[in-house]
């Protein structure tokens, strides 16, 4: 018997963006292991078994995931957007370098989902429309000058900017600062997108000039797009703006 | 008779990779537009309009979509990857914004699709898996010194890079040129990885140092994606090797 890890990505939180490859995985697996709030996305499936573990536990997690697939059993990781994107697909592969001779045996394939800067995006318009990059801001794995740095070249050299983790309650003043980092190269009026809960039910976008960014509220739900000098809004009547960046640099 | 536009992403290729809500677009709309190929992918639908269009004829394209939406019709824009990444929804913003004053009343909406790069990442392993960014190298919309500023800054700063349109006919030495300016901040045996036709039946995916980069082939069907100083590659027995980036950053 020869057991395999499914690492997949369920999306943002609608079913209607989770792939047909993601689904088949979810339906064929014996044993999904995942942070539970994804797990609990995850319709229900007889005889299935399901490993729910806290946010922080990603080594562990990927560890269990491991030896139960090494024992024989098909299992998925189970992470919300997109498993290569700040997510399990990098534990995952941290476990193999450094775990059991026999994990590197193993057959591993990770699918990929629709991650949230992607589903944000999606909402506004195309902010995402030409160079950009995106940066987790927790410092827990990082150094916070690291962070800097990176906002400081992304703004600098014009790339719109993703951030991924812009806050919790043991980081609660990296985003304003990270509002601050960006405003020291880029024009006051730049669009900032603040997506919270994107493609669920408490769903809000809001678009704010970046002089008013560190005002609005955001939470561990929250994805947030910093454009560029480029970057446009376009106000319609009776439906909300589209921001774009476009697909041409003018200097 | 009230129209809308809906601009769609197919994926890389693999019909398991199309979300349902792209599905149910594609199944519902009286017309599509879009880059012949990307059409040709979709299932054909009874008494469904195509109409498709040259590469390079975005505008024209983003136009005509809107004009047969205003006149009523429920349209469908269908891009590869994700609309929203170097592809057709940013062109269909930059229409509204310039164009008749009806588009701004129509309903127009996004909807994500996997991009080339995290379809790429996920073969690979998890190359991604820390700060990244996306670059097009086309510099038919930009300066290729804006090109060039970027890739230093993202390499620089330590971001993994995506390439996207990394070579055509008509830009032949910009590939080349970027990974000589990537690698004044890099060492030579930082990973590359290149996708060729990820997704698809002739997928080819080949890891290689930044040294020896130049030399691989590469074409229009390419997504390339630049690791870090601190992405690894492990070797397994039997099975293509893992590349990926740490989720802990480390000096």
């Amino acid at each position: 018997m020869s057991g395999r890890l499914d690492v997949v990505g369920i999306g943002p939180g609608d079913a209607a963006l989770v792939t047909p490859a993601v689904s088949a995985v979810l339906e064929a697996a014996q044993a999904l292991y995942g942070y539970g709030p994804y797990l609990d996305r995850v319709p229900p499936q007889p005889g299935q078994a399901r490993h729910a573990s806290d946010n922080r536990e990603e080594m562990d997690r990927a560890v269990a995931a491991l030896d139960a697939a090494s024992a024989g059993a098909h299992v998925a990781m189970v992470t919300g957007g997109d498993p290569g994107v700040f997510a399990m697909a990098a534990a995952v592969c941290e476990a193999i370098e450094h775990g059991k001779p026999e994990w590197r045996t193993l057959e591993v394939r990770v699918h990929p989902g629709i991650t949230a800067m992607l589903a944000l995006a999606a909402r506004a318009g195309a902010p995402l429309g030409h160079d950009f990059c995106a940066i987790s801001l927790s410092d827990n794995l990082k150094p916070w000058e690291v962070v800097e740095q990176r906002l400081a070249a992304a703004a600098g050299a014009g790339f719109a900017i993703a951030l991924y983790n812009p806050i919790s309650r043991a980081r609660p003043w990296q985003l304003s600062a990270a509002f601050a980092c960006v405003a020291r190269h880029l024009p006051p009026e730049v669009p900032v997108i603040f997506g919270h809960a994107v493609a669920r039910a408490a769903e809000q976008v809001v678009i704010t000039p970046l002089a008013e960014a560190a005002a609005q509220p955001a939470s561990m739900a929250s994805c947030i797009l910093i454009g560029t000098r480029q970057t446009r809004v376009v106000p319609r009547p009776g439906l909300p703006p589209l921001a774009y960046t476009p697909r041409s640099f003018s200097a």
